[in-house]
């Protein structure tokens, strides 16, 4: 049974401002729940009854504070259009690897201003497939911890770290590193004949305006996807998910 | 001014059913709306003053069907989130270029049954950056002519043909023609391992449930997409239009 201020509460977080204010993020259905038990600190949980009886290895993970709910309570804090059985409110989790040093170590990505959550949830799964374990955002990028980036990234939070930090300061202080920086841009040599490191950062832009001219001055490396065939008339763009996902797909290809 | 049956009408084609009775579809925005002008008959259009005055050189693709509108009113008619001064209502088009021959000529994809619009529209934009002209889709694969579909496909609707047929029938029609037929699997050969042809067919398969057993019954060539590194833990899959793109970027890669 739902308490009247605890459904009002949930509904809150659909707000960054109380998201933040509490370090907690909401989480939806069951694959995605049990992804991210073994991870996050679960602050909350509500589920049916027979979610409880399906998952009784869960149990011990569980946070003490748990409801049993119908169907119908559970529509009524859900961000979904189909409710699952389970939500869960879990703890953000906070990392603070400098980019200097992901970026000494592995291949990281950094994300300017991607506005789209679906786009930025897209991205957090693919880097989790290519084995990128840190994402450097801008600050307007879209809220790692928004419900709809959250449900995109069907549990790669698990295992991706995402970073909020001034991009131009951050890569300012890199520019006597030799760290190759890698941007995609609409005009500039074929990803497929670039020389590509096993470690470094790769900048992708805006969905509509790609990287803004303060932080692609500190490209060193431009990139970009050739279409096919080379002179045929295409769209003017690719996806900013689809084309990260190329563009990592390919430096993992050359290991 | 908008009559109030003018409305109802272009509410009306939220729904498929309507869509299909009348052939035809919505397109909303500026650059959305300009690059369908020169393609796609349009049978209505409804804009602000400032777009008819700061687009002089549509003027002679204009249907005699126009109304100019306030913001309001295109409030009323859009299924966007933010109206962007223009919403079309174009005719749709038919094309009907046979499996076979379209997989003779090149390379093309087929949908077993994707489910989201913004999926399906991703990968009719991807297609036509590879030079992808026919995409096959099985009946329950979503409505091409949906907003959100329509949306995400950027224009390139005007390039890419997007056909629905039985895909069990069209493939075992394909069965002693020596066409590839490429499906991709969560265990697999590795994708930059197996040979590519420059024609065949590639199937990509539902968001939850991959293709369907009938349906990779008939592939002759099955891939996967490696994650990175290749033993560490990480998502089970990739997002359907993300695999597309990894997928048609190597076939065009290796030409």
């Amino acid at each position: 049974m739902l308490s009247k201020n605890r459904i009002k509460y949930i509904r809150s977080l659909a707000l960054k401002k109380q998201r933040t204010a509490d370090g907690v993020f909401v989480a939806e259905g069951r694959k995605l729940v049990s992804d991210l038990l073994p991870h996050f600190s679960a602050r909350y949980l509500a589920a049916t009854r027979q979610w409880f009886d399906d998952n009784p290895q869960l149990a011990s993970r569980l946070p003490s504070d748990c409801d049993v709910v119908t169907d119908d309570e559970l529509r009524r804090i859900s961000a979904q259009e189909t409710p699952q059985s389970v939500l869960a409110v879990f703890g953000q989790q906070t990392d603070d690897t400098p980019l200097a040093e992901a970026a000494a170590a592995g291949l990281c990505l950094m994300l300017d201003d991607i506005q789209n959550p679906g786009n930025l949830g897209t991205i957090i799964r693919l880097a989790d497939w290519f084995g990128i374990r840190h994402i450097y955002c801008s600050h307007a990028t879209a809220d790692v911890y928004g419900p709809k980036t959250v449900q995109a990234t069907m549990g790669s939070l698990a295992r991706v770290h995402v970073h909020y930090i001034d991009l131009e300061q951050g890569l300012s202080a890199l520019r006597d590193s030799g760290t190759p920086i890698y941007g995609t841009f609409l005009s500039a040599p074929s990803l497929y004949e670039a020389p590509l490191s096993r470690h470094g950062i790769i900048i992708m832009g805006n969905e509509g305006n790609g990287i803004s001219p303060a932080v692609a001055s500190h490209v060193t490396r431009r990139l970009f996807i050739p279409s096919f065939p080379p002179d045929a008339p295409t769209g003017e763009s690719l996806n900013v998910a689809i084309a990260t996902a190329i563009i990592c797909a390919e430096f993992r290809r050359r290991k």
